[in-house]
């Protein structure tokens, strides 16, 4: 592809050689000749300048030193952007595949894929456009929404319903039975989880993650019902667990192998890094950041940068860190001070 | 359904209004008229009082204040089971899908259903009553008992035995290879897993739960082969590590994400808090509780309440944390001592 | 079997009775009559005296104390050799089963085996004696080499290159996208993952295990693309976590739910415990050993043996572990100090 090519393509303003030969697209450190790269802005300066891309997106007012670039207002973006043309998605077979089961009462919005083998369960609706790729099992009482992507291997149990533009990869499980019992007098009682899930516009879910139903104990915080919720935009990566009963705020994230316990209720553009995790029952209000592998046990500020098993103040935890390593050390300076005063014996 | 309609289907005493239409269900502070709560005892006066609902499952002695209820010993028990009358469970298609691949020599009990496209594998045999979803992968050799449930997406491997009454949820692999290699000439070499899984009756095994099958080199704990082992009324959450050789005792409880490593040997009524885990080739006794995000490394006494990587007992832990947090300024503090006492230099 | 005729199969010298009569295989401990045992070294010499097995594998040197047995210069691994004969593995279905769906351009060698309900996409290549169980689907542009084996539920994205003899266990995931967006006006945009996974030779990947895809603008480290690479030997547990662009050298170890973030490079031989994580963009050195529950934030050094959320070097997180047991005290002591000193009032 040649840059003008590009540029066309991307709709931005290029300066330098049109006619130049672009074959991939690498990072800055990376790419070689016949390359197009990306700088983000000024503190990417001496990365451009040691980089031997043959062209480059540039924010504007980065000093291309008069290398050809194209100049765009959001280089990362335009650079993703730039990857659907040099490595476009593989086509999608469309249309319903003859080995698909659909119920007879399934109702299939306009232009709907269903790949080989999925099963769609009764009564349940999905949105045109959507595209449920092979080996995709969705029970009974569904509702997927328009332009939604299922990848195969997803399971939808009964009562989940999707919005719109909900991407859910690779062995997703959503509506599984929260882990609920009830003790009688024969022991433990499942207790039915028949809330759903319900999973709200641009949604995206992880490989292999597990959403889990609710039961109408659990709390409906001014909804409808007491599903389980993730709110608009929310992004989850691979193996997080969404216990019954859960609510995400918009925009919240949740980053690889997160487990939210039950009735975990989340504000909007929250932050947990991976392998975090609550204790159910408590509030993590809107713009909480906790750390990777850190434990939320109580309810949380707006805002708060929060680390540790429980967590604490990010600032707090690492003084502590710091100190802690000066531990040893201090057990000996307290000895040799009882020893100068002649201080002995037992603590009271 | 009439408030006696549901006296009725339940089988417990209604005091008030018969004829009061109920029309779905809720905990106390979300129940509206028309809906249906509960309380389970004295703590929840208050909610109580203030709740909207228009009728309750209360314990006897639990004044009603003059509205309709109906009586229970186990309010909690009865509320789930009114779950089952409003939220009925989605209708399974009985029998065996013309799309399933049933090996020859595998042994159906009666009333087994299969869904589409589901595989089992030679001589396996299936107890009377089982349901098996579509989706289902169940490799030869294997044993399910009667009564089971086992939902789309589980993969079962070779030589994995259910008791009765197991529910396995979605994406669950049950006997895939244990994680072991022995270390020859030309490096680690693949140690064949053959000796299987048993689980028990009454067990529940979450969402994306994997279990590992063992080999005839691991401890057989007076059982008859090495098989990893789940007791009865074990209950499993998603995405929970059950590696080669362990042994769970009955009514054990392993929460979402739990990781036990190799020939872990766990007693009865044993609780693990999600994300918790144990290194291999120890003893966790019987009625211990492992908080969440724990790391247990060595035997644990009967009943102990355990925190921490590595845990120790729960009051030492918090003791411990409060003490940390006053750990930045008691450095300083010993400083102003040893500054006071002319102690300077350092330790010997 | 009779021991004779395993000694013949394994081609082992035997000393003693041949014509014993050997019914199962069974660690030391476990081992009664009618079944063969194995001791690896001296250090085992009180477990075989007790042993009631009728035949052992033995190095040589190994006093056998006049009891039957075979001498092995690898005892545990002639021990792994002997499940082979007495726990065979089940027969795999040879062919392509009819109800697989396989894309006309795609490409089988020599030999492979496809399942039921398994879907191969458009242009993907499969080497020779390739085994694909039931139900796995791989997408469109992939490349399968030689003799590996491909357990139900695996699902393959568009662009994943396996090796020859690499395992996949059961609802593995490979090539799904990286979790990364773009800020853009509109919030947050998808980046498309689309430079693939790459596995190496001799790889074994665990049940649920999730590796995602990389894009152009993560590092190569020298290889022809960002794809996310996994280097030869590389053995893998169940429910691991391989964020986009992450590296793996040769014959590195991932146990069980461990985590990498997004661009980790991991060296040779690094073994990463159960539940241990590192965050993003940095460097694992050449056997680096970081124990469970372990969180690396920054570049290790080689050989280095790490522990603690961060990590810092084994030795001393112990022993700040155990000093810190003694802190609650050490308050009190210090207090006592001060009291003695007169010392009272806040710190500057």
């Amino acid at each position: 592809m040649k840059l003008g090519e590009i540029a066309d393509a991307l709709g931005l303003p290029l300066e330098g050689e049109a006619a130049l030969e672009i074959r991939s697209l690498a990072g800055l450190d990376d790419a070689g000749p016949g390359e197009l790269s990306f700088a983000g802005g000024a503190r990417y300066q001496k990365q451009f300048e040691a980089s031997r891309a043959s062209a480059f997106l540039l924010p504007p007012g980065f000093d291309a030193l008069g290398r050809s670039c194209l100049r765009s207002s959001a280089p990362y973006v335009d650079f993703t952007r730039a990857i659907e043309l040099f490595l476009p998605d593989v086509a999608f077979e469309p249309g319903v595949h003859p080995t698909a089961v659909i119920a007879p009462d399934a109702v299939l919005g306009e232009g709907v894929s269903v790949g080989a083998f999925s099963v769609i369960g009764a009564r349940t609706r999905i949105g045109a456009g959507t595209r449920i790729h092979p080996h995709v099992v969705v029970y009974p009482d569904c509702e997927i929404g328009p332009d939604c992507e299922i990848h195969s291997g997803t399971h939808l149990r009964a009562r989940v319903r999707l919005g719109s533009r909900v991407i859910v990869h690779n062995g997703a499980v959503l509506g599984s039975e929260g882990f609920g019992f009830a003790f009688g007098k024969g022991g433990r009682v499942r207790v039915p989880h028949r809330s759903g899930v319900e999973i709200d516009d641009d949604v995206e879910i992880g490989a292999n993650t597990t959403i889990d139903a609710s039961h109408p104990g659990h709390p409906r915080r001014g909804r409808a019902t007491a599903a389980t919720h993730v709110g608009r935009g929310v992004k989850i990566d691979n193996q997080v667990q969404v216990a019954h009963g859960c609510s995400l705020g918009e925009h919240t994230t949740l980053c690889a192998q997160v487990g939210l316990a039950g009735r975990t209720s989340v504000g909007k553009g929250v932050f947990f890094a991976g392998q975090s995790a609550t204790s159910g029952d408590l509030h993590v209000a809107d713009g909480t950041a906790v750390l990777g592998m850190s434990g939320v046990m109580s309810d949380t500020e707006p805002g708060a940068k929060l680390v540790g098993v429980p967590v604490m103040p990010r600032a707090l935890f690492f003084r502590i860190l710091a100190a802690s390593k000066r531990l040893p050390d201090l057990l000996k300076r307290v000895a040799r001070v009882e020893k100068r005063l002649g201080i002995a014996g037992p603590l009271e």
